[in-house]
This record gives structure tokens, C-alpha cells and sequence, in this order.
């Protein structure tokens, strides 16, 4: 049952809205969120919209030991971006293929997504093309776009202005989880390009781009086609069901250990902390990554901020993702297929450098 | 591995920091995280903290048609008074509460929960008082705390302040969800009392306590022994453990259908939107819920809105919880008992109500 057919008092008389709330208005945008999250959903996905909480019946997905893997982030200061020019469906897209890659490099499928948006008032037209990139990445994920909350905080964020936050969970095979425990000193880095900076670095990124190097949004990026906002608010790629697909192929058995035929152990989402802060997170503690800078074409926008941006060299790696989106750790044998099955489906791939003995570093040369 | 010994460049080169954005400083306070996460943890969860997603074993939960019940919430402008009392440890709670009864209401077990926090530039000494609350609440509703981000968006967030947004999923058999279609006309409305505002209504109340009132933090709440600021930010009730018990009493078989002896057909938490706004949420549609408004005493806070907040009554229902912070559709003969055993485990609760045919609205008596 809708809400909005509840009873309800005269709208001429309503201290809420007063008070900068408006309920009304928030349960009549909920009728365009019931057609985005029938648009984006999956066969386990039960019930209604408008109940208390998403249900997903698992028990119809058909696993047999399943881990649970969740993960919730924001899309941080790259929203200014969207603010300023009035462009809000990319980071829609944005939040949700930030979180499905998440919960992709421990080899799981991206299940259901969740989102909050935190206005200041409710702006109808911003949070439909929200939710319109929202529900498109969930479609081209695979993944349910089960709920979320709307809230209307007045005098909390500007005017215009909002947060927009995602929660997934996806689900893998116990004993198919990229722990990344069977990555050995030999196997290769696959680098996979991203689509820009994605979600980090922005807070540096503007301020290099708009304070220091003074450029505006329509003005051409140098050794590009596109402007420099289209450029910097091309939305976060998804790697979700590419990586799906390369496991299926690479690590066949029931298991993603090091037995015969394996050739994928370890997967890392260059995020917040870049190369130096992420590829730790799964290396084995008796491992160190060996990553060659000059080993893949660097886009434009990454060139600008290395020549021009003042950062240190190893900055510019905790900071930025530098045109790589995500790191695999695979078999040496496996290697050149798995960066010809990513090009075949139209992610460029590189080998970046290797595993070597260590004590879970980075190196970049 | 922590994140924090991958190599770096030398602080006083960073421009990230310069651009608002310390990586150290929120390495740092992830030292603090791994604590709380182990002491808000479960059997189930697997892994390190630091990984990219959070994990849970659910093939060790036992569940047979495991049905995934997921919500997210926010706390809302309830934060406002956090900021200006400094008191950050209860908005933690209200978070992680709020969030469990979202799920519980469905029936289902709160599994696991996920923080968010945004914020202008972190601040140690708050993230630690929340981080203190959301575990303190996560034991007692006996949820993992997974997992979380915490955002540095400088610029988008005043000074001390930030947005606290939680993700919570829970699990239930699939017979036993508690969808509401076993209610039926002249079944009972158990009303559980509330612990306050929980978090709904606060642009309004505190325009009513503080601008129109004249309140002050400190003053003596009228016809309480608490100051208004103890009032206000008394933390959200958890009933999610509550409601679990009662339904292993009330709903003893394999589904909780109405079948003779179950005796709980339906719950409804009472969040934003009030009576009129969350009731039918559950209803089904050939069904009215009549509430007595009269049949449970109000807590002084609500007796000031209701007596001097110049809110018509309409209105009070559908913006606070009145004092009732969760309705429960009982089978007429089991209603008395509920109400007996939910005040034998500390929660006041009344028969408020009952369930009589209509088309699924709400009437305030």
C-alpha cells in the first residue's frame, strides 16, 4: 500500500513544512523511485517499495555456502562537481559502481544496492536524475536497487547542494573468496584502465585544476577531445561484471586457491589511498608489489595533474588511481589471456608489474 | 595488513593535506575502528578490518530460506543538538537503532551494520564517541559492526559538523516474514513505548523548543526530572531484540501465518511520517488501524509539543512517534500477554488500538 493515500491533515496548515520539511512532497517522489527500482531489479527481490526494509530471498540465488560482502561510501567532493554544473546523473552512476567494485574484488556478485541522499530541501528534478543514474548502473551491474532513504535536512547542507551515499551487499562461495591469501611472489599485476578519477582525489584534482591551473568547466582539456568537465565527471567505470566473467573462465574450480587452472588470486580497487594505499589491502603479508608507472598510456587528465599539478610522484599514486581502476594479482601463465579477455570485452587492460618477496609494500619505478 | 605501513611520501609535502584531505590522519583513527569492530562482532564475520567489503559467513547462521532484509537510514537534523551539546555517543546509537528496527519489524534478525560518517575534516575525538555508540548499540542488538567510511569533504560540511547514515542487513526464514498479510480486522495494536523523539521530528521540534518556546540546553524539562537537552538526545529505543523474543513465544512454527497459536501478525517502527505514515506501511489493504490516542500516558516532551507547539493533532501523528515507538498487530487473545511480556523485559507497551475493515488508513480516535 502507498503512503500517500494515509490519511493526512490540510496542507495549508502544516508546521513541518514550515519547519522546512516537506512529507508530501517527499512521498510523491516516491512514485518515480517504484519505477526506477522496478526498472533495476532481480527475481529474488520480493514485496513492495515503501516497506520498512528491502527483501532479497537469497535462498533463491542457489548457493551453497554463502558469505555475505558489504560495503558503504559516499562519492565525496567529485558532488561539488555536479553542483556547479547542474550534470547530477554520472554520480549517480557514480556511487553505485564505487560499491559494487568493492564487493567484485572479493569475487562476489554484487547483489542489491541501497542509497541515501541528504538534501537540504528536497529538489524533485535533482533526485530524479539521481536515481535515473543510480538505477541505470544497477541494471548494468546485475544488481538490485532494493531502497534507500531520502532526507530532508533543513539548514544542513547548501542550497543545491547534497550527500549522496551507497550501501551494497553481494554474495560469493565461501571458498572462492580473493582473499588475495594465494598470491605468490611471480604473479603478475594486471592493471584495468579506468574511466577517470573516478571517485578520489577530487578535493586536490579542483583545486589543481580550478585554482591553480585556472581552467573552467567548458574549456577543452589539453591533449583531449572532451572538455574538462566532461572529463572530470565521466562516471566511475564498473569492473563488477567483467571480473565476474574473468573468474568463471580463470578460476573454474570450486575453489579460488592456487590449484592447477587458476589464474586469479587477488583483485584490489585503486580507490582513496591510491596504488600505495589499496594494493596492501590484499597483498599477503610476505609479499610486496612491484607496479611500473610507464607501463600503460597515462589520459589526459592524469598527464595535466602530473606535469602541472605540483604533486610529488608518490602523491600522485596515493592519491589518484592514474588511469588504472583496478589491480589483479594472476598466475604468470595467465597473465596475457586475462589482459586479452579484458580487451575483448572492451577494458583495457595492461600488465603493470608483479609480485615479489616482502613486507606488503608498494613499489612504483 | 594495515593500511597505514604502505609506503608514503613525507608528510610535509602533501598536497592532499593542503587541499583539506589528511590519508594519515584517517589512517590513524582506523586503529581505534579495529577495536570496536572486534567488540561488536559475531561468529560469522570473517576477515580483517581494512578489507574492501565486510564479510559474513552466513552458511554458518543456519537459516534454511534465508530471506536478506536491508535498510538504510540516516539520523537527521537530531545531529544539530549532538553538534551543539558535544555529546556525539547517543547520535551513534540512534543510528545503529534505528536502522535494527527498520529490519526487525520484517521479522528478521539484524545480521551485520555499516556506518557512514561525512565530514568537513575528521575530528578524532568525535568519530570516536560515535564509533563508541554505534558498537555499544551493535552488541546490544547483537549485530557485527562491519565495516564503515568515513568521509573528509572539505568544504561541504560546516565546521564540527557532519551526516551520520547507517546500512543494516538482517536475515529471516522465508515463512516466517512478517509482511502483514495475516492481519485481519479485530486483531489488537500493541504499542511498545519509545525512548523519546527516537529521531523524527527534529525541524520541528526544535523550532517549537528553542524559537518558539525559548528553551535553553540546560533548562529542567517541565514535568520531567531531565533537562531538555537530556530529553531531546535521549538515544533511540532498540526493539529489535524485544521483538525476536516475542516472536519465538507468540510464533512457534515453521511460518508465521495464522495459523492457530501464532500470534503476531504484523510490526510497524514509528519513524518519519508518524502513525499516519508508517501504519499502513504493513496494513493490508482491506484494513483500518484505529488508534486511541488516549490509551498510553505521554511523556512530558510530547505533552509540551502536543499543549504548546501549535501543531493541530493531525499533525502530531504523522510527524512524532508520540511516545509509541513501534505498533504490533496481535491476534486478540495473545494481546494481553504481549503486552505482559514486553513489560517484563523493561518495555512499557499498551493495547492501543485494534484492526477493523476499511482501506488501509489510519484513524487517530
Amino acid at each position: 500500500m502507498p503512503k500517500d493515500t494515509a490519511e493526512k491533515s490540510t496542507k495549508s496548515k502544516k508546521a513541518y513544512a514550515q519547519a522546512g520539511v516537506d512529507i508530501d512532497l517527499a512521498d510523491s517522489i516516491k512514485g518515480g523511485l517504484k519505477d526506477q527500482l522496478a526498472r533495476a531489479s532481480r527475481p529474488e527481490v520480493l514485496g513492495k517499495a515503501g516497506g520498512f526494509g528491502g527483501l532479497f530471498d537469497l535462498s533463491k540465488s542457489g548457493y551453497k555456502r554463502p558469505v555475505l560482502v558489504s560495503s558503504v561510501d559516499g562519492v565525496g567532493t567529485k558532488l561539488k562537481l555536479a553542483f556547479s554544473s547542474g550534470r547530477h546523473e554520472g554520480v549517480g552512476q557514480d556511487i553505485v559502481n564505487h560499491c559494487v567494485n568493492d564487493v567484485a574484488v572479493l569475487g562476489a556478485e554484487p547483489l542489491f544496492f541501497l542509497d541515501y541522499v541528504g538534501m537540504g530541501k528536497l529538489e524533485p528534478g535533482v533526485f530524479q536524475r539521481l536515481l535515473a543514474g543510480m538505477a541505470k548502473a544497477c541494471r548494468e551491474a546485475g544488481c538490485a536497487l532494493i531502497g534507500g532513504e531520502t532526507a530532508q535536512m533543513p539548514g544542513f547542507y547548501k542550497a543545491g547542494e547534497y550527500d549522496l551515499v551507497g550501501s551494497v551487499v553481494g554474495v560469493v562461495e565461501k571458498p572462492k573468496i580473493l582473499s588475495g591469501a594465494a598470491i605468490r611472489p611471480g604473479d603478475k599485476l594486471v592493471g584495468l584502465g579506468s574511466s577517470g578519477l573516478h571517485t578520489n582525489g577530487y578535493s586536490l584534482a579542483t583545486r589543481i585544476f580550478f585554482n591553480k591551473l585556472r581552467f573552467r568547466m567548458d574549456d577543452r582539456l589539453p591533449g583531449s577531445e572532451v572538455t574538462v568537465a566532461d572529463a572530470l565527471l565521466e562516471p566511475h567505470a564498473n569492473y563488477a561484471g567483467l571480473l565476474q566473467q574473468l573468474l568463471k573462465r580463470f578460476n573454474k574450480g570450486t575453489r579460488s586457491d592456487r590449484r592447477a587452472g587458476n589464474g586469479i588470486f587477488g583483485a584490489a580497487h585503486i580507490t582513496g589511498g591510491g596504488f600505495t594505499g589499496n594494493i596492501p589491502r590484499i597483498l599477503p603479508e610476505k609479499c610486496d608489489a612491484v607496479v611500473a608507472t610507464g607501463a600503460w598510456p597515462k589520459p589526459a587528465v592524469f598527464e595535466i595533474l602530473a606535469d602541472q599539478g605540483g604533486v610529488t610522484f608518490d602523491e600522485l599514486y596515493e592519491v589518484f588511481n592514474m588511469g588504472i581502476g583496478m589491480v589483479l594479482m594472476v598466475a604468470p601463465e595467465a597473465a596475457e589471456d586475462v589482459v586479452r579477455k579484458a580487451r575483448r570485452a572492451r577494458r583495457p587492460a595492461w600488465i603493470i608489474g608483479e609480485v615479489k618477496a616482502g613486507r606488503g609494500r608498494v613499489h612504483l619505478t
